[in-house]
């Protein structure tokens, strides 16, 4: 029978323990913020692929990599092993279909934060505002009151009615389940319409995030994407603006 | 594993059992009408926290608090010990997002019923007539024919047509489920439009409950927050009478 | 912990056992056509209940009876005990909510035909034509091809394509599952527009079914249902036809 | 207690093993294409059944066969007994209709698979593109990289970018499913317009699956019911250009 949800960890990293690991979450999510900055710490710093986690939650279907080889939707974990600190990051397809699932996933997710003594958990997401951003900030949520203090020195903004709808899907329960089992976990939003991919979004979060867990990762290369994704965004206002044009002077 | 609902009481109320209480639940709903009185009698009588409940069945997402503290979607009970009938209050974030979550959550407070030996339950609720109510009526549902009389005579309206549709969610099922463990249960239902929140609803249900339950509570802040909702209710009314004025001078 | 689903028999059945019964489904469906037979039969019969089933498959809330008294919402199991051959009637408020939820019902009504050494069943219900029908048939379907015979003498038509889409709900599933159990079941559907409760073509299933189980039920009350229904319907008919005349005119 | 998912061989079958068997699954998709496939494979081949399979996952209702007979919605398997190779079919009515359902289904096809030691399976499938194809390709995908060769000379295409979406459904999960099992195996689809059944489609993918396994199966049927499905397609299209001249001319 297959299992609601299993995680398998590769044999190379096996008895290999983290040291003092910190988890970093960026599963796809509003404006795709969180997976941007994960995938690409994972590409920047070299991350090893360490597990696999597949569940009955996931949508029914498979995902064709580039040569017509199927495989399920999945979860994945990384391993960078800086120095005394290591990072474990999970990215993935999808986050679950179903209510329950969520939950049952986050918890899974904090199962192994917890088997391997993460010290820290930060989740990364997109904060959708609705309207385009100029210079998104960087919202913050906390499982620990004490948390906050070191998040704002480093440019985190903490506002009392941001999000107000409070955080959905993993980023948020995590930060919920893992409060239960003693880690501290963190919340990182950027701020996004929620209407386009965000490289923007995803470098300011990037630039936060490098901060606190003190890892430099050159932003160059998701800066160019910013930048392109600025120039498309600039294409499709001006097009926009000469239409409401067209249409005042059709009226008029 | 995460268990699908799980109840904590805090340690400071473990081992010190109340005395012939009663069950007061509040939970969001039609005009958040059972939600306001609950939530206003634990502040104005300074009830305090005993437990938390937490399920799979909530929503998948945490809640902010005022200092970017995130914590899961939960329910809540307090306890305020009067004189010789201590009154507990269930109150929280949300219902079940799910059909059969509603039944195992509902079942789940008649536990929690059963265990604290409580003597009667009260659920509190809207009951949305789809228009502005100018004197809301409190309706009532028992658990048992007997219970009926006392309720009529402080004034609760029992009309065989109302509510045809039933009674929804924990309001009602606790009602059903209840009676299965030989425990009383009344559900009381303050008239309400159903479109905004509605503390005149409430303030009338809050005075049938308070002589019922005989432990009086300070109306006034409730009231008063219905003198400023009737206030926002007629500026709501002058408008829409000003719009359909000028659909008419313009159609004439 | 709640059950999933639970049948409960009063005490005054448990021990006396029924002789040879029938078990004859009249849940809610299409046109209430199955419902409005099963009920009136228990009615003019005069038939005792014998039990009743909860589940968390069913809506989540209660009913509430005429004294304002509130009950879960359920279905019923009556007995009327014939000379020789018992009928057993399995009535209630609503079906499952979820696919899942109709088969485990489904199921647990063939156990307890089982159970209670039901020799057959007949399920009840509308088959939804779209458009009002004069004389409405009764169209069938068995779980064994030899009981076709028998219905087709009774005045029951099979008809290959009809109904095309198969029968959905517990009128379907018992058939095929109590199949299994080595249970005869058939279904009598009426035929019926399924846009309003159809006493005509409940009165046709009766009499079918008065027929077939040899057990005469006195149809005037059901019959004089149907015309009033039937003037009900005229009614809308001659309203309709004037508006579309005055559309008419208006074109013209 | 009914099982979730039930799995049943007849009498004949047991104890008869299949000789180093292939499976080949074409339940109801995109356009029927894979359903269209198998059937005509079983029905031209004249392959024998050898068991059935029911499961709550499926839709809650019996169909009804030509004599009024009514049976569950089930899975079927056939045994086509080749020289030295046996072919086994899954066919169906319906596949799941919840996500979970997918993947425990999916899983207990699998099983099978194992169980009948399956050296490979072909899952066939349609690929929707919106649009009417004139010679539509047909697509693959693999659970094993060292499978694409074979299919792409037997004029399979591999595309990068098709499906973008992944394989939905059971023809992706049993090949995400059985490389867990250590089972090979390859989907098969036929590019189709999506909207209609498609035999035109199938036979594409019936003459180069029936090359892949070398097993002849004669087309002419299958191809003359795409002749057929042509015309159909051509008045179709003769029709919309009438009414779009019409409408050019109504508008000039």
């Amino acid at each position: 029978m297959i299992e609601e949800i299993s995680v398998r960890y590769l044999d190379s990293f096996t008895g290999n323990k983290p040291a003092d690991p910190i988890l970093i979450e960026g599963l796809p999510g509003i404006g795709q913020v969180g997976k941007l900055v994960a995938e690409y710490m994972i590409h920047m710093l070299g991350a090893k692929k360490i597990g696999e986690i597949h569940s009955i939650y996931f949508p029914p279907q498979v995902i064709l990599e580039e040569c017509g080889l199927a495989r399920l939707v999945r979860n994945e974990l990384y391993i960078y092993r800086a120095s005394g600190k290591d990072l474990i990051f999970l990215v993935g397809d999808h986050q679950s279909t179903s209510n329950e699932g969520h939950y049952l996933l986050a918890d899974q997710y904090c199962m192994i934060a917890e088997e391997l003594k993460v010290q820290r958990i930060y989740t990364l997401g997109g904060f959708g505002v609705g309207h385009l951003v100029n210079d998104p900030r960087v919202l913050g949520a906390v499982n620990r009151a004490e948390l906050r203090g070191e998040l704002e020195a480093a440019g985190v903004v903490f506002n009392r009615e941001e999000p107000g709808g409070g955080i959905i899907g993993a980023a948020g329960l995590i930060l919920g389940l893992s409060a239960k089992r003693g880690i501290d976990a963190v919340c990182l939003m950027g701020e996004t319409s929620g209407y386009l991919v965000d490289p923007m979004s995803a470098a300011n979060v990037l630039a936060i995030l490098s901060k606190l867990i003190d890892v430099p990762v050159d932003p160059t290369k998701l800066n160019d994407r910013a930048s392109e994704m600025e120039k498309v965004i600039e294409g499709l206002v001006e097009v926009n603006k000469v239409q409401k044009d067209e249409e005042l002077s059709y009226i008029g």
